[in-house]
């Protein structure tokens, strides 16, 4: 009855993928990536050819007009340094899964539960595998090859990219440790967290970017079916942000929940600032993560009835943004530099000393940059009637000590007035090793090391 | 430090809206809107000037296309007969957001809880002033225009349209069970239901579609905050179906999470067997209800892994159609008309005996018919590693009795193969009034009675 091809209902582990040889038949929407890639490669600037270097092709601007296939650049050339993985610098797509993952004979916690360590690093090769060779295809054939009379059947690629994670824990139950990279250490206690451990942590990060709620839900479902029983989901957030085609300017940064531009002060794209900022130097070691990157996802709940209950005076002082048009305090634009020291005729800071992009600004962080890339989530009403949304916080860099941990222990010390509005409820860190190489997996020079 | 603008937290209810008269300053596009609106009227066929005769502008295809302000029609004219509300016939917007709420002092268990009946139905009507006018002026002004930093601030109007409708717990804590229609009943069981009481009935229905999901998120932050702490949420999914942006065929029938082309068989649209079995007569009563519509709602678990673990041949075999095509299993093209007696050279039925579409077709159904509008909900895990996500069931009817009730009895007891992948857990039934006269709100003929 089961061809099994997408059920991870079935107790056995499913082996390799049945997609047939990549390096054989490749189709002309694959061959046309392929040589897209190659060509951007030849066009990079050399300091490393990754998706930050290529022109972009998926603006904004262009999602709003007809959608096209998007070159999402799974898979980096034989030779040359590592290249992220989608779904990290490119335009953010308008939905966003973002699913931690326990293998699952691996609670999560440092490798306490049932299998050997060598069976968990096989299992984890197995699953990493098989997520490398489906984004493959999706990328190739498009959402509706997975299985005959998929939900994305009928509907085109809508910029889906797949991005595989793997965390701390992961490494612990694999006999890894000595691999860890500093950069990946746990992250510390911050005073303002109210984290619940349901939402935090996991073996496997799994990100799946779309256009289409349609096309990301049918991959999440896929992409669990080719991992069948060897992962459990720890945690999963749904994150969305606006469409393209409903702004008045695609090209604006977009506001989350709360009504706050989000990312203005992100590194510039195409910047070698952020190159440096996110990608993983192969000087800074180890081997396995250069042109990798790391990424911190805070769950954060926000108290959206609190914070709409304030007058919009007040909001803005707390943000230290103008609300209509997101221009710093007493500054024009939203794209105007920060400038902290300005002050009103009566001699007070414009931007008010708790305003949370004044905390939040690299000239109070030691010039410690990341670039954040949120959703928004809306889950509803827990049973208590809370609220259950807000941002799914997520920011890349190439070291999170001198990225987000600066950031934010800056925030919760100095009493970033922002605080009030909102609670750190899940939190997790994960390495993000570079794009496969032709025919190998996500992962796999840690993996085989 | 508060304005109210938004906020539901304050203890005390909120009293008539602050947009100020609508009768009085008429913005250009809420007039645009109007003008449009009668003209449209004019130009119906006299059958009763509904959402269902007007020319549509929102068709799939034009989705695709720049967005637009959509007239989405909440206000009909002072006189002639009801027309529907929006969010019931048009193109259905890729999001929408469906909330139950009770009456906070009415916990929608038959007016048990504190209040009389007569403050009651003064706060249903305050409720329905408030989203009646919210609802009004996010038509005219846009998304953005509700408060200073909202987060849809920006953005286009994106379809977006409100409905609400009044469940009959409301009618009975409101004193007003002599109003109650007997195509209001409480809906039977039937043998395959899982109901689990968390996620049925409730006061208050309200349906905000859009197709950008900040935009319908937004709104509906609003809304609660017009309706301040007289309501409370009962139980809310946020549904979404494939954007037209994405689909190869935007004017195709999207496919629900099982991957089956669902809607096929509804009414064509702009029909006269549209509007006949959606929209209440004169003739039935009663007069609050005349031009209006029930809605049944329906939270139906998919179970997804079972159901991507068949081949594709059983898949095919338990809908009855084509998986690739939608065709009916033996025909030719999604939009064929089921035949129902077609039998292969072995003389076996084409559509075996319980496939879901012989079961489900109005031949079988002594004629039944209902409107499906239904959206795909993916809520992710719960505690227990179950699959949260399905198919959010919304049929609308002139009369539930021969419409939704008759079938799913049908597919109930005459053994619906589908049965086996889907759960039905939750359950509600909506009268939903005509669209508001000119400075009146929905459901003022039943709350003013």
């Amino acid at each position: 009855m089961s061809e099994g091809e997408s059920g991870h209902n079935t107790g056995t582990p499913q082996g390799a993928p049945k997609e047939g040889p990549h390096s054989g038949g490749v189709s002309r929407r694959g061959l046309l990536a392929r040589v897209g890639a190659a060509a951007l490669i030849g066009a990079g600037t050399g300091l490393g050819a990754g998706e930050v270097l290529a022109p972009r092709a998926d603006t904004a601007a262009d999602t709003a007009a007809a959608p096209r296939l998007r070159m999402s650049g799974a898979h980096a050339p034989a030779s040359g340094p590592g290249r992220l993985q989608p779904g990290i610098t490119g335009t953010p797509p308008a939905f966003a899964h973002v699913l931690a993952l326990d293998l699952a004979d691996s609670p999560g916690g440092g490798g306490e539960g049932g299998g050997s360590a060598a069976e968990s690093r096989e299992r984890a090769a197995e699953v990493l595998r098989a997520w490398t060779a489906a984004a493959d295809r999706l990328r190739e054939e498009g959402p509706a090859a997975v299985l005959p009379g998929a939900p994305s059947a009928g509907l085109l690629p809508a910029s889906l990219g797949v991005t595989a994670g793997l965390g701390g824990s992961l490494l612990a139950a694999a006999g890894l440790q000595d691999a860890r990279p500093e950069a990946m250490a746990d992250l510390p206690s911050f005073s303002t967290d109210a984290l619940q451990q349901e939402w935090c942590g996991g073996d496997l990060l799994l990100q799946v970017g779309a256009e289409d709620p349609v096309v990301a839900a049918a991959a999440v479902q896929h992409l669990l079916g080719r991992a069948g029983a060897r992962v459990r989901v720890r945690w999963a957030v749904r994150g969305f942000r606006r469409t393209a085609a409903a702004a008045e300017d695609p090209g604006a940064t977009p506001r989350n929940l709360m009504g706050q531009i989000d990312g203005t002060n992100n590194p510039a794209r195409e910047s070698s600032l952020l190159q440096r900022t996110v990608q993983v130097g192969r000087a800074a070691g180890p081997a396995w993560m250069a042109g990798g990157s790391y990424v911190v996802v805070r769950r954060i709940r926000m108290l959206l009835d609190d914070w709409f209950g304030e007058d919009s005076g007040h909001r803005e002082r707390v943000i230290g943004r103008d609300l209509p048009t997101g221009a710093p305090l007493g500054q024009q634009g939203a794209g105007a530099e920060v400038d902290l020291t300005a002050r009103d005729a009566e001699g007070r800071p414009r931007i008010p000393e708790h305003a949370h992009i004044r905390l939040a600004s690299p000239q109070n962080n030691l010039g410690a940059r990341m670039l954040r890339r949120g959703y928004s989530f809306d889950e509803g009403w827990r049973g208590d009637g809370t609220r259950d949304a807000g941002l799914l916080f997520m920011a890349w860099q190439a070291d999170p000590a001198r990225g987000f941990v600066a950031v934010q222990q800056n925030l919760a010390e100095a009493g970033d007035a922002l605080n009030e509005y909102t609670r750190h409820e899940g939190s997790a860190l994960f390495a993000v090793p570079p794009a496969a190489r032709n025919g190998g997996y996500i992962g796999q020079d840690l993996l085989e090391s």
